[in-house]
């Protein structure tokens, strides 16, 4: 906190409410209670008094009485990714809908945890949901210790009482292994980011495995540092540098997939699915936009978002309920990269 | 708060800390304020049993006591627009580093105001900040009347101790014609969406007063329904109903650009910029992918996040200090809609 900032003006207390109206303390508590008896006459001296003082009823200390705040805690990283904002915004709707607050923490990779988690339990949050890539051990330990209920959204569920939401990968990954095999393709290349999140991983083991079974060759691999459309542009130069003979790609997600386009067809004029075909994952709303038009498996945020307060709230059980881990069915999209 | 999350344990307090360690509760609370006085074996009493019950110091009923919670709520919609979540993002991390703790409100068009400020006062928050569409008078006559320190973001100034920060609109209008003109253009369409926010009224008025003065013709003018992908296609689908005879387009911002290039090159084999040239505002990440390689202009979230802080630390001053309007500063990007 600034300097500055600590020195705002007290705010209006029920007392000074109370002396400006002429009124005792708990007739202006009285008139701030839903259903509490208060004669007219009272209430409305209350509330002019309240009004010219510019007083409000202090729920977050009511909240605190009762040991509840009622703040849920968000940490996030990467809103640069459509997916990701998306889901913010449809998390925060949902907590908002249940009477939660969302209190958003923003994350970097090289963050250090213990900020983060003093920063929620200095707040005494009633829960926490994590969707970045910070590690969620270390997060989980803090939460568990402070009996603060947390769900990690797309990460590898840890047990004990954590909930885990996330999509259903491994379908992923073989819807698209065998829209490419339909699509004419037995030879094919592999694109991602460097370091493979848990989602990601899990779809490309899928991918190999019916990919073998189909007898997809995946002859090579190609990186760009993060998963966004410059990772793509460096995935596509990869490629260039090599120029292997292959029929099809599959792109680890679509945001990667976008880049991965434009620096192909950046070097020449590459038709899709004349020249390749190509299948990549997510569905965010670029991927339709008419200049990518990709084929992909698309992922349901606001399936995720009302799986993970489902989750948060069995966490809230005083019984000890221990949530179930919930995928999130996918399904292919077909669009024009692929012969289909 | 649904009646299974009601039931969520009692965390431990101070009092049980005292009782298991066995010493008096001024010694854990001792143990927890920096610099205060307590010996070491007191202290690795306090910490154990601590560790043992989960027990955290309440830092939110401490700022109570101060009538400060640190909150800022950050009103938000439309996080579906790259610009808005980059935006969000960035404040949430200014506020983080100021020790403030962001607050997401999400917001839609057609939301109760009433609803949204009972929500922000309830949690006391310590100020706010309003990014979306929502109705500024409506809250921030409920924040003036609540001693809320309130910062409009890309909104018309409405004065008072109200914070204002946003782009320089009308530079941005200005350099736009400007540079429709080096591009050789004298007949021009505008694209936009059907309702103009402050910030797009701002850029066209300044568009149309230097496109007078320099002789370009704003002959037609095609609306979407929304500032987006899909409203830049409803535009395009109108410009080709009439297909006027023009030499160069102005789109109120990328976003809806992106949209509008792919809906006029869907129709017809149309190049940027031989057949016609294009100017959009904002310079969203999309803009510089090579589908469509904008030439905009630049708008800085970094800036506006610093701005915005600054301001609302200076509403927060209990000296009555009135912000000034603070207007961030834009500039070209040249890229390969314009032959220039």
């Amino acid at each position: 906190m600034s300097d500055e900032a600590s020195q705002q003006a007290r705010p209006a207390t029920a007392d000074d409410v109370a002396r400006l109206a002429g009124v005792s303390r708990s007739a202006v508590s009285r008139t701030f209670t839903k259903g509490a008896s208060v004669s007219p006459a009272t209430r409305d001296k209350v509330l002019e008094a309240a009004a010219t003082l510019g007083y409000r009823v202090n729920f977050l200390a009511r909240s605190l009485s009762m040991q509840r705040t009622n703040l849920v805690a968000m940490v996030v990283s990467d809103m640069d990714h459509s997916l990701r904002a998306l889901l913010v915004d449809r998390l925060a709707r949902n907590l908002v809908a249940h009477d939660f607050r969302p209190f958003l923490l923003p994350w970097s990779t090289g963050d250090e945890v213990g900020r983060l988690t003093d920063m929620m339990l200095h707040y005494n949050v009633s829960g926490a949901i994590v969707t970045s890539d910070t590690p969620p051990k270390a997060i989980a330990a803090e939460c568990a210790r402070h009996n603060v209920p947390l769900v990690l959204v797309e990460k590898a569920p840890i047990g004990g009482r954590v909930g885990s939401v996330g999509h259903d990968h491994e379908k992923a990954g073989r819807l698209a292994a065998e829209e490419l095999y339909r699509s004419g393709c037995r030879r094919i290349a592999y694109a991602a980011q460097h370091r493979p999140s848990h989602s990601i991983g899990e779809r490309r083991r899928a991918f190999e495995q019916t990919a073998a079974e189909l007898g997809i060759t995946i002859s090579h691999r190609f990186y760009g540092a993060r998963q966004n459309y410059d990772g793509g542009l460096e995935a596509a130069e990869a490629f260039w540098a090599v120029s292997p003979s292959v029929d099809g790609f599959y792109c680890a997600n679509d945001f990667l997939a976008l880049g991965f386009m434009d620096g192909l067809r950046r070097r020449e004029n590459i038709r899709f699915p004349d020249d390749f075909s190509l299948v990549a994952s997510d569905d965010i709303p670029e991927a339709s936009w008419s200049s990518y038009d990709i084929t992909t498996v698309r992922q349901n945020p606001d399936h995720v978002a009302e799986a993970t307060l489902e989750a948060l709230i069995t966490c809230m059980k005083p019984d000890g309920s221990v949530p179930e881990t919930q995928k999130i069915d996918v399904e292919l999209v077909r669009r024009s990269t692929t012969k289909t």
